[in-house]
């Protein structure tokens, strides 16, 4: 059943987390649909349809308990077991994500980073290594890796990320301004295109201006 | 006509520039909605639905002009002027943004950043100058600010994004992990949440690793 379930929906459940997390620092203990609903700004009735791929974890009446729901999706995105993460491109995207604290919280880990660039040969980032390209071979073998963090330029992104599927690495953090062409199609890719962002507000400030 | 144009669309749109700045490179002159098609992995009456929200731009039995498509979504885009940011938060996000060439290319540019940071006090940043947060409003009304790059902790984001709002700049490009509340509902609000990325293909990762 589960693997029905809609990329939106999937796309969603990250900000409901996020949503219930910060109830929780708030000291709520419960909440109804309609609460998280205008929370949200997304429909009472899409919050039930969305959570009742899951099983709905509501109660008539009462509506949903806040840590109990926040456990449940947290373990529906995996985030109860460990993911460890290397990052490859160790330049200021691949520095500022190894620095960045918020991920180990979720229990994704930074194991190492990994560039060609000489001048960066064993210095470290928060105690993370930066490694030569040529050992990520012999480190893929010897060391379990969940995510390869892509952060560099798109010209050698394809190869690169070829190359890491090949090592056996499951999935694909792709920060390159390209949409990866894969042989592997089993593998997951998900894709922070920073300049495509960039463009919708650029869209959407235009448009707004022009309003005016 | 535009106004109604839903977010979706617009989410396309980066996408479509993107590869047709590919086909270009490649020395591509034209292309059918077809080969477009099976290229970005759309269909190619969605492609034909959503040019046509803004007039068409293809001919019949001949496909697209690669270039002249190209330079029209450019202009949609807003990418034809210069938008002038401001980043907000001087750690190794802001630093990573403040480096990154690519956005230049399209008219972004980054004109200052802020921080609280003494240590950071009159840095330079790739020749950008990052300036205490107390210069703030005298900078935001001395030069024209387009977009304000917010990359700072959660806990303070909506007061800063309220702030900067009051100042009169009319978009946030938030990369807090919050869901910025905003007094003023017409400002144009873009947000890259990389937890929830992160989390996202976490799920797709179990999902993957439960098929096997």
């Amino acid at each position: 059943m589960e693997k029905e379930i809609s990329q939106a929906v999937i796309r969603r459940m990250p900000r409901y987390y996020r949503y219930l997390g910060e109830l929780i620092e708030a000291g709520a203990e419960r909440i109804s649909s309609g609460d998280l609903s205008s929370r949200m700004n997304v429909t009472a009735s899409q919050i039930r349809q969305d959570l009742n791929n899951f099983g709905g974890f509501g109660q008539q009446g009462y509506g949903y308990n806040v840590k109990y729901l926040y456990e449940e999706i947290g373990k529906i995105l995996g985030l109860g077991r460990k993911h460890n993460i290397i990052i490859v491109g160790a330049g200021n995207l691949g520095q500022a994500l190894a620095n960045y604290l918020e991920f180990e919280k979720f229990g994704f880990e930074i194991t190492a980073l990994f560039d060609i660039n000489e001048k960066l040969k064993n210095q470290c980032i928060r105690g993370i290594e930066i490694h030569m390209l040529d050992e990520l071979d012999d480190f893929v073998k010897r060391e379990k890796v969940d995510i390869a963090a892509l952060t560099m330029p798109k010209a050698n992104a394809d190869v690169m990320a070829n190359r890491l599927v090949e090592l056996g690495i499951p999935a694909i953090w792709n920060f390159a301004h390209v949409d990866l062409k894969l042989e592997n199609q089993d593998v997951v890719v998900e894709s922070v295109h920073l300049s495509d962002s960039l463009m919708q507000l650029s869209y959407n400030l235009e448009q707004n201006a022009a309003d005016r």
